[in-house]
């Protein structure tokens, strides 16, 4: 695994946990984690769990006793990695988002269609696809239970920017960033949104905005966090993305991913309306999935909340009893499976570098469309 | 009508209001509004629409022109004067509860059963029967959509007492108020439990607590409310009572009825599991009512929320279109309309005073069983 | 009292409970229902509580002892009867929206200030500001409570087109419903934006949608129902409105209103995020409010339910006990109380005509950016 | 660890990320699995972490290598094996309940003491004090900020049982199992209600039921499940515990422990009413927290969602960023962070033996009431 930050916990708590309650078909070996610093790294690796620790990630990629390679660096470093591990033959397992701009997630998708050819694979680390009430969500639309799609609602709300004295990060600066919170968490909106529907957005039309425009400067730091200072500077990315896009069936999806929403946290939901039926997910509350059946009598119609907990639901059956709840890091798990299985039999993961990319050419549309007055605007 | 307090006001209302949203058989005329001071009394029949004021309510029951009596005078009156309309050949509706003793509400009965003979009518006022959630509730349970009932909760919860300060009113007094939250509130759940199981509570065992023991008396006051003085009085009624009781079919219901239940304003919320779904009410959001299918496939069950506002549930159609809600007040309009229809069809109104009676009694005997150290006592 | 359909009946209810329950300085008296046809306006009339029936309003707003002209006529004949009515000296209350063009609407507030004049006053009918608690919400923003607005979701959902089959109605042809979700439900997230928040939307940016293009004709038919055919029609208005606008601080507020969330079926929200708190409503639970205070420690803050039903909480105290619910009904009585406390002070009302017009404008921006490849449109 | 079922997984789960998350003063080692089968034990052993597998539990527990003990048989067991253990100097960590009778629980409470005397520590496992959400509780309840305790409703809803055609596991039966509903579950919300109300049930009333009195008879069966036959046998255990117990400080609280609330699959549900404040807990939503506070102005009052997933909630900081959720297992590795820091600081860990026994003696009085008309008997 290359990267040692926050993510990296939680993938390396999908590794782990994941052969302790799935039976997989070939057992994953926690070897070597890849940071900066040595010494920090070493701690890191003996905390998660990894056997050895390194600083130079070509060297590790080339190294035979190594089959997958998984990158949770941030996203301008992707391309540059995943590329190399592919060629060199390895298995692949990137964090969203792919990359930073459009350009390099192609370089990767190509890639990753090369790789494929010789039975390497790949794949793109959109999580939440696996969070129970997710995929069964997209059982449901798949076996029609809500009939004709109408139309989608899909925010990703967050408040942790909400403080305007809150100081200027890498993560406010388009430079290391990319985006803000378009790329960041509106990435996952959209994917969303592609998977449980089965659909993909071609067009675009939104706008984004940056709402508290400076910031104060971070005096100097170690990590994540920091002191903030006297001076400020300008935060360079969106705030709040808002944007509507064309499905391909020709329904209409709308979009809101912001740091701005005041008493949310981590508020991804989606409401899909169709003919027959509808479905609304929140993943503050990820244990459930709301149903709406219409074929149903009028008088006895109404969302039902669903416990994505009983044995029958996509991954729940491995974990506990019916009724004991899951959390956020259960995903990473389901993950891990999906992929070494999809590795052992010979498969394609998904989702894809194609998928990966195909997300980031819409958020690149969505920031072209805001460009252009919002004019509509198409992914490609 | 007899009485010219806050339940004045909500009768009134329904009497107003039923003849213009439901093609009534019979047109009510608001005819005499009957008080104890007749300058007081003129004004409030002005302003709630009676034609007329008076003070003595034995010379208004004997008018030929008078047909139907409404009585909404605390609890200790009811007997005399529904004993009184009845022998004159009045229609008698008097609010709940029926009354303050088993054995008036047992003369009350008599009364309302040889006037039964004659064509006389008469009806208690659980007016929370008639929220439409309710009554579908009922109706749901008649149709067998849950199953043979496996057992019952049923609680009304209020706080308006948490405050250790708040005076000592008449409320709070065993010989003018009878009893406390059990008979002002849990006569209520009684109810509502036997009306929607269509069952009866034939065995209680409970107890009755008095939460805060002494409260500042009153000081002289007009009306309702007065100013605390420095002077403490005994509190001589229960604020919180906690039974189970045995329904017909030998289902256990258990039931508290708590004016100290901080933050919970009118809960009156039963919930009732059966062996093939499940029924949740919550007076709080009164125009909705979880229903769970437990025959559905395990991996859609749950919990529906029904906004009960559809055309075809009861009495909703002729009220506004679907998704507009009701509120606290067209209970008493179903209800006026439910009594007209009896009287003109010649039919018997429910709930009957025979089932305020049986109430009463079950009320009686949570009070024996508390004295009794709880122990499981018949109602009877 | 001009046209006799169900709005007829909403505003008839408003006048008639309001003077029972609140003190008002003049006592509105019920006069006069003007419809179409004579036999069907008598039956109205006495149905509702008006003294007479009549077809010619013209007629009746030159009758001398007329005062105040209530109209809940379709759209496109409100510029007509309101100007007339206020040139005639009398105070208008017009039901939303307050034409069916922004050339009548102009029309209409030129008329209303003419008439403010001359002490005549106008009011449009945005009766959801007057739900308890959408006021209590402007009363917190106004207070400070949220501190300053960061950003704003308002919609309306509706699903009572979700089948394709519903047959072709008025209000689905352009001629003559001039809109479809826009100006029907749109109108009120736009209204109850700009009350809530203060502020007024400047320039938009949005998509009008027609989800199912071909519909059924009807066939003959009395009333608002009738019988489908099989021949099939165009749908010449929206289905959805998804919208984005510039509020007057510089905050994005985006909107959606649909008449195709299946599952939704009056679902009027707004949520206000701003630098130290935020409020949402649900139109379906109006008796609920939800408060953020992002002062309070971080550990404490939460969402709180508050049940809008407190004596203190603006129009409340009039009604029932604490925690009794109100309904949809209950905002007509406060608008028919607060017209008629204005024109005994003889202050302005509002919502004013200039409001209802400032509206129009906004929904005719969002029409004009619709057709204009959702370019961002100045509201004027 | 000895016992290798469902639990044994939780425990191991536990034991494997506690590490990776907290800074612990002592590493823990899985050491040995000890279970019935030895083939079956070690390929748990392997899956769940273990390092050896072992049949008697004897003879690990005198291994000089072992410092802790792990009990997660069924109760029937944990006396004899916890005994032993803590005679023989091993720090003890027991699964809930104690044991199966009161006699067995003393006589572990008591060689808990006499090990705590030597340095030994004991603990009970009820995890569910450890959810953050429930240890917050506690926390707001001992800051006072719901004031003096006024009322409590703990309930524990599962359905697990409302098919009638469920066979007759050995959970069923008295003689295996001890009771039903009562130990199982009730257990939980007895110790949840002493843990964050810091008081003790000292009296009690209540009835146990048993709602479906037959049930087909297992087949051969090997394990958990196993097929129903055409024979049937006698439910011995209660399926329904309903029971009114007096707190310490002379408030009440009411209880229920059932398997048959159709549509609740584990709500652990706990709502502390105080003189200045409320809380409410649901274990299906054990990410959040609902706290009242009742000295806001009485405008501003309402049950906030508090999704206790802030840095600054107990135990949350070492896991996820804020708004992450976490699940059911996470209480396993709060368990033994907790017990792992009481052994190194030589502290007292809670819930001690002797918690655990006052839960069982709560338990006892329960059935002793039962037996006795629902008496009100003392906990002793």
């Amino acid at each position: 695994m290359i990267g040692a930050g926050f993510m990296g916990v939680a993938h390396s708590q999908g590794w782990r946990v994941a052969p302790r309650f799935f039976e997989l078909p070939l057992q994953p070996e926690m070897s070597v984690l890849v940071g900066r610093d040595l010494e920090r790294t070493r701690t890191s690796a003996e905390c998660w769990g990894w056997s050895e620790a390194a600083t130079d990630w070509r060297e590790v990629i080339e190294r035979p006793d190594i089959d997958v390679v998984d990158i949770v660096t941030p996203g301008d470093t992707h391309a540059e990695i995943a590329i190399a591990a592919l060629d060199a033959g390895k298995h692949v397992l990137c964090e969203k988002p792919l990359a930073n701009t459009v350009a390099e997630a192609e370089a990767m998708t190509d890639a990753a269609e090369r790789a494929a050819a010789r039975g390497v694979r790949s794949m793109v680390g959109f999580t939440y696809r696996r969070v129970p009430a997710a995929t069964f969500a997209r059982d449901l639309v798949a076996a029609g239970r809500i009939g004709e799609i109408r139309q989608v609602r899909a925010e990703y709300l967050q408040d942790w920017l909400s403080d305007a004295e809150a100081p200027l990060t890498w993560r406010l600066q388009k430079d290391r960033a990319g985006s803000g919170a378009l790329g960041d968490i509106g990435a996952h909106a959209v994917d969303l949104t592609e998977f449980i529907t089965g659909q993909s957005v071609s067009r675009v039309s939104g706008i984004l905005e940056t709402i508290v425009s400076e910031r104060p400067l971070l005096g100097e730091s170690s990590g994540l966090s920091g002191t903030a200072t006297a001076e400020r500077g300008a935060v360079t990315v969106d705030d709040l993305a808002l944007f509507t896009g064309r499905l391909s069936s020709g329904a209409l999806a709308s979009f809101e991913a912001t740091r701005f929403r005041t008493g949310r946290k981590n508020a991804l939901r989606i409401e899909i309306a169709g003919s027959t039926g509808a479905l609304s997910f929140d993943l503050e509350r990820l244990n459930e999935l709301e149903y709406y059946d219409a074929t149903a009598p009028a008088e006895e119609q109404g969302f039902r909340r669903i416990l994505v907990t009983e044995p029958g639901h996509p991954y729940v059956g491995n974990w506990w009893p019916a009724g004991h709840m899951l959390g956020y890091e259960h995903g990473f798990s389901h993950q891990a499976k999906d992929f070494v299985e999809a590795i052992a039999e010979g498969s394609a993961p998904t989702p894809s570098f194609a998928d990966g990319l195909h997300v980031q050419r819409v958020l690149d549309a969505v920031e072209r469309s805001s460009n252009a007055d919002s004019a509509w605007t198409a992914v490609d």
